[in-house]
């Protein structure tokens, strides 16, 4: 049994996690949390929410998950997010081309059309790998769920969102404005997204329903500064660039972020910032630096709008090199699209500190072809085209090639329909599309390479170090025996904890060395014995996870300095006296 | 503007809900949280999760929103789960039947068929109310959206979970396991969930998308007691029984949880300790009780399966007495149906604490009806037939006429090939289906009843009385002025505080004042101000939401009570010196 499926068979036996809907046989890419899972996934969402929103003054926000399909026209989903499949015409398998062709030990790479695919298994021969039959004529295959809202006589299609983004594009004005108009300003959502992927076989690492975090930084592209970058700027960073991909070397190179930016690894301060929290984010949960690399992606695997992107990559046994987070420049891509389908303005306004001079474009509608096109609407779309932004106009003109007026007409425009000219004029300040950049967590990624670096094994005994801050149990009460007083003493004990707010669990069956052991396997932190001194002193045994070593406490310290304890503050042995009776 | 008006303003104004997808035109039933309301939707959830599963001793799970279609099958949702629609012949307006009956001032009862209205809609001349054309025959429409899992050439059907349920009762046995077997053993799950509503025009209470938790309460039917009952025996409860809503007096009957179960009126220990803790919890939330009440759900209303169901209703000034939760008694019934569905034995075993007499059911194959139809396959039935419950046999024959043996053969078993015997035997312990308690929080409504009572006005200002515990931000700091060395002060302040993982902002601009009256508005409890006094004496003003009385405290010990004030442990006066300097 490789790690994972150790980690599997744990995960099941302990309600970590494991296949949704099994007694119905379950499904490829269905994953349920159980008990000790749940909490330990809300506990890391947590974390990241302290981390990377409330410690950085930035914000969250929570949209649904249906959208409808206007806003993935705007995004480009309904274009690109696709996946090329082939089927074999023998026994009806589905593949996704490039997977079947990769099995068949053909290099080939990436982004490559359904067309050139197709002359790949030509020339290669590749067949079906389960049986050898021929494959068919490959075609695109969209990953998003459809849905139709509303009764299906009068329905809007809507889709299921892949990824938790979007919203915060498309409610950006709003949050903007309630924002006070700040900007570097961060727009963090956790949500459960949803991937119609075509056969999913990598257990938590692919999945069809799961949880991103999606984080939108958003900031005027002329001032990419952040000032809490001196916080960070000796970090270390693993970074693999995409040249030393492209040449085959592969080098990993070590630098700080302060170096990273000066030599141009990464071109953006705020990027780079939290490029190097998203590491000591991992770290933090257990995953060591060196088993992390900041991976740039190639100019043919990265979307053309994006101006850099890297994948924070953690070792996981089984799969190698695997993508835990994402870190995309993405221009003004999205707000630009979402203005251009929308015909909303959603550019902001920043002051300059004294008027400038600066070029402006403004918009002549020509009169004579609109009236030729529109007769009595001539002067009702004038008014409206004057409404309209000029540069929105203009970008909907050269991307689309219509503009749509606003307001319930529909009413459309061409390019002959207006004229553009460019004026220098002075401004009090300027109207510009924030940029962004995308830190993108995979949650449930994140939670199995916790997993895959907390699990160790020790006299055959699973020992699950979960850093203790995100354990889902953080203490065990354990009567020593059930008599004499002593589990009356071990529940109000129990009590005492529960009442800090701290989560417990009583457990008073079996001896104390496979209490012990049960604890180990889920990682609880603290174990807390109530035995016959007990009584007599008003003490308690505490056992920690780590080094198996034990204290003795007074039970009227124990709710307070075990809440200091957990949140990392202090180490095991200060908290008490030493202690080696019923050592296991 | 009513009561909801002026909360929707401030609400879009200050990023606590708005429309979703708005710069596209938004669509009924489709909420989004800003930062404001999403920081204060997943308080909310946390707290529930603290009082209702952490203090309890009970767990949570996360399972997928999207599951195949055999578990709604299971369910009864694919049947059952219906609206009665009807639409205009002429204008093709669509419209729920039994609200265009009641909207036409038609008084109806609950629970009538398609056939039953549209006898109503012809015999009182009901039109469409918005055109007065006629009204077609109505039909029932599946609520649920469906998906398609997996490429269409080869997809199944799954839906999107319209409630937060089902992977409690489908994951029972791994969670029962893992939790080492103990009852009442409750799993809650908050999640999001869908419905595909007709026309919803409630704003956030009724939504298409929507939060519930659902709390399943597994439990032995022999023995409904609840240990911590005592803790909440003397609690008053106001019941409004099925009996008083028939007879039409609609009295509310004001008792404690105790005389509720002597008198009969809950029948269940654990269904009223729940429902108790709901009303506390809600009051905790600024929900007076006298604004609230239980309503018992009439015959008709409720599911057939259920013993007894109440509403928790909360009046709202445009809605009046809404449900924010129910409870409801399921019996065994989901559990069983998933055993039916599933072919899977979900009973739980109870050792007797002395062996004893039972009567038990035993299944006799009928080896020549089973070797007529099948063949030489009858010796592998028989083998699988005894490896099937017999009580699980005879409850398919029962309810569905028909049992699919377990194994991948999916061969089928009529009743003539099994004949069943009782016999009296002796027994160590019983198998038996748990019962299940169910309380149901709508997320989304909960949100919108705080807002509601936070909600007051004061000499023309807003004021959001939210409860400090779950204030989205608990703390704004404030530079009186902007130079001599206040701001940089302020900022040590802020940093001081963020690091004690309290969420608070920094505000320095416009007159002190106004910042006053913006955090009043999103329900700030402390402001903290830092002056000129605080330079010398390193001390600064809090000024409290609730009475605008202000204190001034050493910076140093700012960060340890705020913490204890946030909690809700002290009194704002406590926390301090007076001080009635730049009062506002």
């Amino acid at each position: 049994m490789d790690l994972y499926d150790r980690i599997s068979e744990l995960s099941k036996r302990r309600g970590i996690f494991f296949p949704s809907f099994e007694i119905y046989g379950g499904l490829g890419g269905f994953y349920d949390y159980g008990p000790i899972g749940a909490t330990l996934k809300r506990n890391i969402e947590n974390k990241w929410m302290k981390i990377f929103v409330l410690k950085e003054g930035m914000v969250e926000i929570e949209s649904t998950m249906i959208l409808p399909s206007v806003v993935f026209e705007a995004s480009g989903h309904i274009a690109h997010f696709t996946d090329i499949l082939t089927k074999c015409t023998a026994c009806n398998e589905t593949y996704r081309t490039d997977h079947v062709i990769k099995e068949a030990g053909v290099e080939i790479r990436e982004g490559l059309k359904a067309e050139e695919l197709d002359k790949v298994i030509r020339k290669k021969d590749v067949q079906c790998p389960k049986c050898g039959g021929e494959l068919e004529k490959s075609s695109p295959f969209n990953l998003m769920f459809k849905v139709e809202i509303g009764p299906y006589w009068r329905s809007i299609t809507g889709y299921g969102r892949p990824e938790a983004a979007q919203a915060q594009f498309v409610d950006f004005k709003r949050v903007y404005s309630s924002e006070r108009e700040r900007l570097p300003l961060g727009i963090a959502q956790v949500g459960r997204c949803l991937r119609n992927e075509i056969a999913p076989r990598k257990g938590p690492i692919r999945l069809r329903e799961f949880t991103i975090i999606d984080y939108e930084i958003f900031f005027d592209p002329d001032d990419s500064s952040y000032s809490r970058i001196e916080l960070l700027e000796d970090q270390k960073l693993r970074i693999l660039t995409s040249k030393e991909q492209t040449s085959g070397t592969n080098r990993i190179k070590e630098v700080t972020v302060k170096e990273a930016l000066k030599k141009g690894l990464i071109g953006n301060e705020i990027q780079a910032y939290f490029l190097a929290l998203a590491v000591r984010f991992m770290k933090e949960l257990g995953v060591p630096p060196e088993k992390q690399r900041l991976r740039e992606q190639l100019p043919e695997e990265k979307a053309h709008y994006s101006k850099q992107t890297f994948d924070q990559e953690v070792w996981l046994e089984r799969w190698g090199w695997t993508e835990i987070s994402g870190s995309a420049y993405r221009t003004n891509y999205d707000v630009s699209r979402h203005m251009t389908y929308s015909g909303k303005d959603l550019r902001v306004f920043k002051a300059f500190d004294k008027p400038k001079k600066v070029r402006k474009i403004i918009q002549k509608p020509n009169r004579e072809l609109i009236q030729e096109d529109f007769g009595e609407e001539t002067k009702m779309i004038i008014k409206l085209l004057s409404k309209s932004d000029p540069q929105v106009v203009k970008q909907n003109f050269e991307e689309r090639g219509v503009y749509e007026l606003p307001g319930p007409t529909s009413l459309k425009l061409y390019p002959k329909h207006v004229d553009f000219e460019i004026i220098e004029t002075e401004a009090t300040g300027k109207y510009f599309i924030p940029h962004v950049i995308e830190p993108s967590f995979g949650v449930d990624r994140v939670f199995y390479s916790i997993l895959e670096y907390a699990y160790t094994e020790k006299g055959g005994r699973v020992i699950l170090r979960i850093p203790r801050d995100i354990a889902p149990i953080k203490a065990l009460v354990f009567p020593l025996v059930n008599k004499d007083g002593i589990p009356e003493l071990a529940e109000k004990v129990y009590n005492l904890i529960i009442e800090k707010d701290i989560v417990a669990r009583y457990d008073g069956s079996g001896s104390i060395g496979k209490r012990y052991a049960r604890a180990d396997e889920i990682g609880v932190p603290i174990c807390i014995t109530i035995d016959y001194d007990s009584l007599k002193d008003n003490t308690v045994t505490l056992r920690d996870l780590d080094t198996w070593s034990q204290i003795r406490m007074k039970i009227t310290d124990l709710p307070e300095k075990l809440h200091r304890y957990i949140k990392g503050k202090k180490e095991f042995n200060d908290l008490g006296t030493p202690y080696n009776k019923n050592s296991t």
